[in-house]
Parts: C-alpha cells; structure tokens; sequence
C-alpha cells in the first residue's frame, strides 16, 4: 500500500472542498500530514518523525502488531451483529466484568463514546422515570444532539442551556470555588451539587442522573478531590438519580493505579452506569456502556429492542480483547505509572524554573500543565500557550491545548510512552518557555 | 483463530447473563451461533451451512479478502483520527461524490448510521434554524435520543410524539391510504405531506427537515411512488426545511439500477442531505453525511468545532473504498438487477399459486412480500409469517419480517446472492406454504 498517493497541497485541497470545514485540523496554520505510525511515533509524507503526546485512543501504541493481527483474523472469519450467538462478545464482556465493581455486570456495545453517553442518558432516563440531568461546567460528553444539551463546553456556544440540564461548577481545587487552601474541598464541591438539587427539587423538576467525566478533560485535565465522588453519589441517589462516569478518555488503565479512574475515590464508591471509548478498541470504533442488573432490567421492560447494527460485532471485541491482553502482558499501568510521575517531577521542575507554569497536575499518563500570566489572579497565558505547542510542533512534537482559558498543556500520550519521551518533551518545553520569557 | 471457544450452551447462559437483554437474538426460541462466514453463507460451529437473505451489511459478502486484506495493510500503517491530513479520506469523499448528483459535494464520516442521522438533524436544524421534523408513519431513523423521536416505529412504544414531529402517512400503494387503483398516488400522498405542513404553520411551528427513508423498511419494505420525492421537496423547502435521504439501508447499489434509492425519482431530484450506513463499510463501523455547500457553510459559520473520534480515520476510509473496488469490479449492480428479478418473477410465481401472498415488491436486491389472511381485507397474516420464518430456519435459510403486522417477510441479502440462491429459497417458501396452507 502507498503511503501517500497526493501532493500534501492537493491533499489539503481536496480536504477544504471535500470534508466539512466543522471538521478541524491540528495546527491549521501549517496542518500535518501523517501517512504512518508505530507506537508512539508518527510519520509524516518526508519521513519525519512526531512524538505522540496526545493519542489517547491508540492506547497501546499506534498499529500495534497483536492488535492489527487479531483484527485481520476475526475479518477474515467473520464479522456479523449480535442477533447471532458469538464467544467474542461474551468472552469480552467476561474479561471487562473482571476489571469493575462486581455489581457493573450488564454490558451494551455500541461505536462510540456519544453512542455511549446516549445510551446511557436513555438507561437512566428509562430506570429513574425522571429526566433532568446535572453536569459540571465546561464538560464535553458528546457530539451528539442530546449530548451537546449535557456539554456546557458545546451548548454555551450553540443552542443554549435546555431547562433539564443543571450545571455545577467544576472542582478544579487550582482555580476553582474551592481552592486547594479549602479544608474540605471534596465536601464543599458535592454541597455545591447538593445545593442544585434543591433549585431543581423547587422547580418541581426531578433528577435523572449525574454525568461526570471520572478526570474532566477539556474543562483543563482536572483532578477531581478524592471523595467528592461518594458524596455526590449518596445526594443524587437520595433525590432518585442515578451515577455515570463517563470513562471514554480516562478508563483502561491510563491512571495507572487503577483501571477505571473513578477507582481513585476509592473502594466504597461504584457509579451506576460507566461509559467508555477511546482507546478501547485503540482506533478501532468501539464503545461500551455498563450498568447494574436493575437498570439493565428497567431498560429490558420497556419492551423495545436496542439495536446497534455494529455494536458487538466480532471483530470489535476481537480487538477489544486484544487490547486488553496488551494492556496486561506488557504491564502498560505500570508503564503510566512510573512514566507519568517521571514526567509530572520533571514538569514541577520547570514549574520552579519558570514563572509562567501555574499548576502541574495529573495522574500516571494524564497529565497537564497550566500556563497564567501571574500566579496571584491567574489570567490564563492563552497566547503564550498557542505558542508553545507550535513550537512544540516545529521540534516535531505533537501536544494539544484545553481548559476554558485554552491554557493548559494536555498530555494524554499512547500508554507505551517512555521515560526518554517524557525527558525529550520537557527539555523542549524549558528552552521555549525560556525564549517565550525572553520575549522571543 | 479457534472457531469456537466455549460450548453453544455456555455462550448463551453467558450472553443472557452479561448482554443487556434488550438486545435481541434472532430466533429467539433457538438462537444460531455463527462461527464463520463466507459470501452469501454462514456456518454454524457445527458447520452447518445457512443461506444469508438479510445481511444488508455484509454488502458485497461476508469476509470478502478485498475488504479484509485492505483493512489490515492500512490498519498496519496508520490509523489516526482526521486532524491529521490524509489521503484516504479525500480519496474516498471523491470517490463517493462521483456517484452523488455534484450538488451534494460536502462530507461528514461517522461511524454509524444512527450518528449520520443525528449529525444530518443537527446539520438541518442550524441551516434552516427551525426545529420540526416531518417523518413518515412506522420509519426508523436510529436507536439515538434524538432518533427515536422522529422513528414512530419506536416512539409509539417509548415516550411518545413530541411537539416537534409530525407525522405523515407511508406512501404504502399496498395497504396504505392511496393504494394502486389510485390515479396518481405520488401526488396524493405528497399532499398529505403539504396538508401537515400547513397544520404545523398553523401552530406557528417551522420546519426543519424532511426525514425519509428512500424505501422505507420496518414500514414493510416500501416501495414508494416515483415523483413523490420531488413533489414533497417542493413543499418541504417552499416551507424553509430540508429535504433528507436516509439511505443507510438502501444505498451502494441495493436497488441495482441505480447507485442511490432515491435516484429512482429521475434525474430531477436532488435531496439537501443524504445519510449513509449500514452496508459502506461490509460490515465495519463507516457511516456518512453528504450535503450542500451551503447547509455545511452554516454548520461551519456556527463556529463550533464537529470532531467525530474515529469518523473518517484512514482505515475506515481504506475499507470504505474497498468496498467501492469491489461494488464495480465484480459489477454487484448488474447483480442485483439479474437477480432481484429473478428472485420477484419467482415470488410472483407462488403468488399465483399460494392466496396468502397478497404482495410481492421491492426493486433489486431489496424485496420483501406480504401475507394476508385474505386479498380484500388484508388482514395481516402474523402468526404465518412467524411460522414461515422458523420453518426456513430448520432448512438451514436466514429471513426475516418486518412491517406494522410483522407479516411482511424481506430480503436484502449480500449483493453476491445467486439465481440459484433464489431458486432454493423460494422452492422452500413454497413447500412450507403448502404445508402451512394444509393445516400442517
């Protein structure tokens, strides 16, 4: 197969006339071509060589060969819909129970996080037979309609807040309501969703569900105080709602010490349905919703068929299961452990060394950093952020920005990142904050 | 690859355990474990072999090495998502827009119809700025929040017509309204469409969009009058709203004369937006929205970024074309033609023969027929449909029913069925109608 058949220009071309301009590229001023990848490098049309700090969804390395190879070999078998009996989707639904809290045991797979998130605003919609939701601020669960009205990140911007959707704000505890200074910031957080579902119980509205992101990401790569979840749980419970954690960027492992990141608030806590993406079928279209028997049960009730034409297919969960013996044999949370807090130290080195670095949060491979003005009011340094990752782009690394302010640096790499990745990156991180403080 | 790793019996306590139970088996009573599959064929892990008449997915056949073997050489190169520059999806959105009238030139990949018909509301919505959709009775468009509500098939058994939709009667010139005997039902059914528009005005409403299956499905594989489409286009838009093809089921040559379904209507029919699913991928997750430059400069002019995780990435694209490859190579259109004829005279033939065969359509590959009780009253005949269905099952063929009386039983099978596969079928049908007739 050739690894280019155009011109980049007539590329970019072809690409401007032919594929809707909503769809954006990285680096628009100079976007990059990319016509092959292994692990965590990217190659573009000349051969050159990008260090991938932000495909989270070729979770185990791009085009990793067990993966490609369980692929081809269930295509070449078959690849039919779940009317049919197969092993495949129950041997993986088997090997994901293994992973969660006993009770998550009834599993849905559809083709995408916003299939997912769908579904799972459905399930709860269908149990609690209520439909307002809460969300955080600045969350993005979707692209769907329904998904966009639970996405303040996408609705502020579009069609508006919808009467069934409530927001609360984000714990962000660097430049949230309560800080890091706060005694209980956990606690002060869930009062805050305490306290919405009051407004929401006053306006004779009633509560469906809960959505959060188990570590929001396009609200700045926030790491939600511990605690906070359980919290949370027993008020929207209480008001007759339910849980989601929405694991699409954040599950498989990517935390390091855990294979779900809302494992990190603890044993006692367990959300009520769990949706998950990305790097589940590390590029192939796979999703996956999870929930409890009673819910499943509620939906079952209705009497309606849930169809997904693709969802569950044979080669989906052939390559979902494969992924998850990569995941094992090559010890990749471990990998996200050491790596990630190998990256973190050197980040708050430079955090030291300049100003300019506010914040240096994360957890094993997700990871950001936070660029303001002035470590008193913090004004987002948005500017100096876009300049950074463009120069980051010019020495051939491949970062991404995000946060309301668009000035916090997101690592979220493929899990087989290495500690010389890491080393590389913010070597090139100090020299142009440097020239960026110098004013160059 | 083994075929089979565990016992019939284990797959299903296992299923039943694991999968939500909403999604259903075929054959419910005694489902089918499919272990391999090739062409137009599946085999059981016994190795039993069943004629498939329904995988409108598997397109050009099951495991077709075209497909597979250009899945995995991109899928060894390159699978990144589409703000990175490649050829593969302008190669592809090229390739699709030749079979396309040149109005519609502007490309969205998704990764399932359901998300197609979503983005293609949302496309609707922010071009026209209005919000109603008229469908047509018994349509459906996706399992998505968004999708149910404009599919009678599912919001009649869920949570009911919102204000937004309006439904129009299915132009069935069987059982419908207008039927045969009528001088022109394309215009009679089109102002039944008019008339909705005018009551939607008068409660100062404004329409969107025009939702529609080029031949309808669960309504009961509907072929629908020519010159309707333009005649409710007139109205549709004179009403400020779009005009959307959903061709995820009947699209990529299915109806054989034609690329499109809804090129049936003549050369002077354009619709504002198809959607595009099921068979463009042979089986893997690879759906599309085509529209107008100037519907996708709206979307564009919202400011807001469309991303879509997998949509478009360059393996989905690879596949897409392959299937493209071979649609013409093997020229699976004329196929269609020779056999879906074939497979019609055949069916008419029993007609004559068996009184419990009221109807036989379709166009193509795309047929289905329809048991009554008697020719005057067309009382649905559901219990021997069902009847019918099982018994095929036990001669080792796979068919289905659809229609509001679930007495309608329809093919659309892989591209690549045979003269001789419709010979089998239709003998079968034919013996198990006798049989059914005699009381057996």
């Amino acid at each position: 197969m050739a690894l280019e058949t155009l011109q980049k220009e007539q590329t970019l071309k072809m690409r401007k006339q032919l594929i809707g301009q909503s769809c954006r590229l990285f680096f628009s001023h100079d976007p990059v071509k990319i016509v092959r990848a292994q692990a965590q490098y990217l190659y573009d049309e000349n051969g050159m060589q990008y260090l991938d700090c932000i495909s989270n969804v070729q979770h185990v390395g791009h085009c990793h060969p067990h993966i490609t190879q369980a692929a081809a070999a269930q295509m070449e078998l078959l690849n039919a819909n779940t009317r049919f009996l197969h092993d495949n989707i129950v041997q993986y639904a088997k090997r994901l129970a293994a992973t969660l809290p006993k009770k998550l045991s009834v599993f849905y797979f559809v083709n995408s996080g916003s299939e997912a998130n769908d579904l799972a605003l459905r399930l709860a919609r269908q149990y609690t037979q209520n439909e307002d939701v809460i969300v955080l601020d600045h969350a993005y669960h979707g692209h769907l309609t329904s998904l966009i009205d639970i996405s303040p990140y996408k609705f502020r911007k579009l069609a508006g807040q919808k009467e069934w959707v409530h927001v609360a704000p984000v714990p962000d505890t660097y430049r949230g309501l309560y800080r890091a200074d706060h005694p209980n910031p956990a606690e002060a957080y869930a009062n805050t969703v305490k306290n919405l579902i009051d407004e929401v119980h006053k306006k004779g509205r009633k509560i469906s569900s809960f959505f959060v992101e188990s570590l929001p990401s396009v609200a700045g790569q926030i790491i939600l105080p511990l605690g906070y979840f359980q919290k949370v749980a027993q008020y929207i419970r209480a008001a007759g709602g339910v849980f989601v954690a929405d694991e699409v960027q954040t599950g498989f492992g990517r935390v390091g010490s855990h294979f779900w990141a809302f494992q990190l608030h603890g044993e006692d806590f367990c959300p009520d349905i769990v949706t998950m993406g990305k790097p589940m079928g590390n590029g192939h279209p796979l999703s996956c919703v999870v929930t409890t028997e009673e819910i499943a049960a509620a939906f079952t009730d209705n009497g309606v068929e849930y169809f997904n034409t693709f969802g569950g297919n044979p080669v989906s969960c052939a390559i979902g299961l494969a992924v998850l013996d990569v995941i094992e044999k090559e010890d990749l949370r471990s990998n996200a452990v050491h790596v990630g807090n190998h990256l973190m130290k050197l980040l708050r080195e430079l955090q030291a060394k300049h100003q300019i670095i506010g914040d240096v949060r994360g957890v094993g491979l997700f990871v950001g950093f936070e660029l303001v003005k002035d470590r008193v009011d913090l004004t987002p340094a948005t500017e100096e952020t876009a300049l950074l990752v463009r120069r980051l782009k010019e020495k051939y690394i491949c970062l991404s920005t995000d946060g309301p302010g668009e000035n916090v640096v997101k690592f979220k790499p493929p899990m087989c990142f290495s500690k010389q990745d890491a080393e590389r990156v913010t070597e090139h991180i100090d020299q142009i904050l440097t020239e960026i403080e110098g004013g160059l």
